[in-house]
């Protein structure tokens, strides 16, 4: 297998409804992207994309076919991924793979969505459905319900008075939106205060509106090219050396380990497994925190904090930049977005940058050299993770 | 790269509406493919899955999580490919690759569909969004129109007369329903006469009811295997020695080659030259018979007839078992049936039991050695080829 780097990154800004379609916002980023790269869209060999709800948000399905054709990179083979929120990380994951392997040598990868167009209370009901189709949203649950379910789960697992984890999940959305004001690309850029998370309304008990990411509209894109042709074209080459991806059923057949997603410990272990680094090697971590309960369970899946202690981290500042792991200094789903299908590249995009030392001072890890990326679709469904190091 | 085999299939009876789910569809097929590889459930490393309409006609997105949990193949990574009506050779391109560059040694393909379930009515409507969701299906177009221009297009390009042009579809049709006839797994199994075609009521001139698939329930699985992992567990491995696609977008970008689709003859041809093969090799495929007049375009883009022949070709028996290559001995999409993620790997299903010589023998094409698959995506947005070879 060859090495495989990322050399090139593009970001639309991530927002609420917009005028663009899926295929136009996909063409700013990725274009961005090819330039960025010293590459022209005739030089893409094969496109990547993860999109979820094209179909519903915009009438646009195989939405990929016209984004290659519409950047002119024609008559390229081009796959669509759907794994709900971890779409685009599994299009990475198998760009990877064509990469390594010698098929390509230079692929676009990336997601587009536009869930915010949708509006939040269809997006969430449509959305409902990337749980289990059987016996979970036709009971009438929505992943804002599942997601409280958990966070009581957690509670009562670790021991945690409610109050006390409600505490602990305000530290999360406060350090994100802290973030996100200084990421130009972010969809929300405000200052939000402990007290405010603590009194926005509650939308599923013990959830409150700050507790949970928007849907967003946006895209993102990456150009991975292996080693010999990367170092041919960029000086700072960053290298993907872990993958890993796992999938749960209904969460009636997660209930073992609940609240702790066994798909993540298995997809995160794979990741670290083929990188050969531990969670302690790790600078910055990307996570899906697309309610803030599911940051505190990814950060202890991953290994970066025990388990039922990932809450007091926050709030001692372990989580953040200068602490044991930087955690989301994009201002993660919270405060940067969520556009479904473009949220993994949109990981990528921020933690190339990190590296590159070419984000704003104001949340900049500095000297960084191991990055990681996680992300959850549905109730555990999907999950992958990426690992990727500074090739320079 | 190592050689890669298929070394079990299985497939449910195509069929109208199910009241079985996709998650349970699938599982009958897999299972079947399972059992016949001589392996468990949990000997499967990783799921290709293609499933397109799963939101819209059930309700589940991600379905391909559920799909492993409920076979018994727990956590397993779990990809879902959407490229229209090409899903699942997408799928299965994919996992070849996997396990090609030896990632995997065992994984499972396939796809599922509930076309039927949804009523052709809301099902053509829906899938129009396969189309360019700008400039073509907002203009009331769908798919059936779609083939119709295309139609009209052939017969001028190629000086056809119309009801000549209805005479050479018509004969796609009867030779599919007479194979489909003897094919227990195919949807629609009844003799058309020639004169029964051309009285069907008229969809969108000159396309009439017999030349089109029906929408149709079913789910169909292949299991691929490295081949010293295939040759331990059968004697009869099939391999992949050849995969192709290509993309395209509206039918505006395509003006200068319709009725011709580019796509798919730079897709065939990645296919041929991977397998060394040429088309005067192949003695069976199994193409992309949405509409008869995809199978004239489908047959002279991958090389089997002339440009502008393949209608005489058909009507000579050319096409047919005993002519210069047989087409569609399964009954086609038309016949056989159309459940749009599940095709591709029906395909495969067909060619790897006409390989083994344990179809009907009405329909089975003797001593066949080399044989190939074409499943087109929407109006030609995806085209893949896979092209395999008796092992044995």
């Amino acid at each position: 297998m060859r090495k495989v780097a990322v050399i090139g990154v593009g970001q639309t800004r991530f927002s609420g409804p917009q005028d663009k379609t899926g295929v136009e916002l996909f063409a700013e980023s990725s274009l961005d992207a090819i330039t960025l790269s010293n590459l022209t869209p005739k030089d893409i060999q094969a496109l990547f994309l993860g999109n979820v709800l094209g179909d519903f948000s915009e009438g646009q399905g195989m939405v990929q076919a016209f984004a290659a054709d519409n950047i002119g990179a024609f008559n390229i083979p081009a796959n669509k991924y759907d794994g709900a929120c971890a779409s685009s990380s599994m299009a990475l994951r198998d760009a990877f793979t064509w990469v390594a392997t010698g098929v390509y040598d230079i692929v676009l990868a990336g997601g587009v969505e536009r869930a915010a167009t949708m509006g939040t209370p269809l997006a969430t009901r449509t959305f409902a459905m990337f749980s289990d189709s059987r016996y979970e949203y036709p009971c009438g649950i929505t992943f804002p319900g599942v997601f409280a379910l958990l966070a009581h789960l957690y509670a009562k697992k670790y021991d945690i008075p409610l109050e006390k984890l409600k505490e602990q999940m305000a530290a999360v959305s406060v350090q994100s939106y802290r973030h996100g004001l200084h990421n130009p690309k972010a969809h929300l850029r405000k200052e939000v205060t402990m007290e405010k998370v603590l009194s926005s309304f509650m939308i599923s008990t013990p959830i409150q509106l700050h507790d949970a990411c928007p849907f967003s509209d946006g895209a993102a894109a990456v150009i991975l090219a292996d080693e010999e042709t990367a170092r041919k074209l960029t000086d700072k080459p960053v290298f993907i050396t872990g993958t890993g991806q796992a999938s749960s059923g209904p969460l009636s057949s997660q209930q073992d380990s609940l609240p702790r997603l066994k798909a993540r410990e298995i997809s995160a272990k794979m990741a670290y497994d083929m990188a050969g680094l531990t969670p302690a090697d790790i600078d910055i971590c990307e996570l899906h925190d697309c309610f803030s309960i599911a940051s505190l369970i990814a950060a202890e899946g991953m290994g970066f904090f025990e388990f039922g202690q990932s809450g007091q981290a926050w709030l001692d500042g372990q989580a953040d930049i200068g602490g044991k792991i930087a955690i989301n200094p994009s201002g993660g789903l919270k405060s940067k977005g969520h556009p479904i299908g473009a949220t993994g590249a949109a990981q990528v995009y921020e933690l190339v940058k990190q590296l590159r030392e070419e984000v704003e001072p104001e949340r900049q890890v500095d000297g960084a050299r191991n990055v990681m990326t996680d992300t959850l679709g549905g109730d555990g469904g999907t999950i992958c993770n990426l690992i990727l190091q500074r090739g320079w």
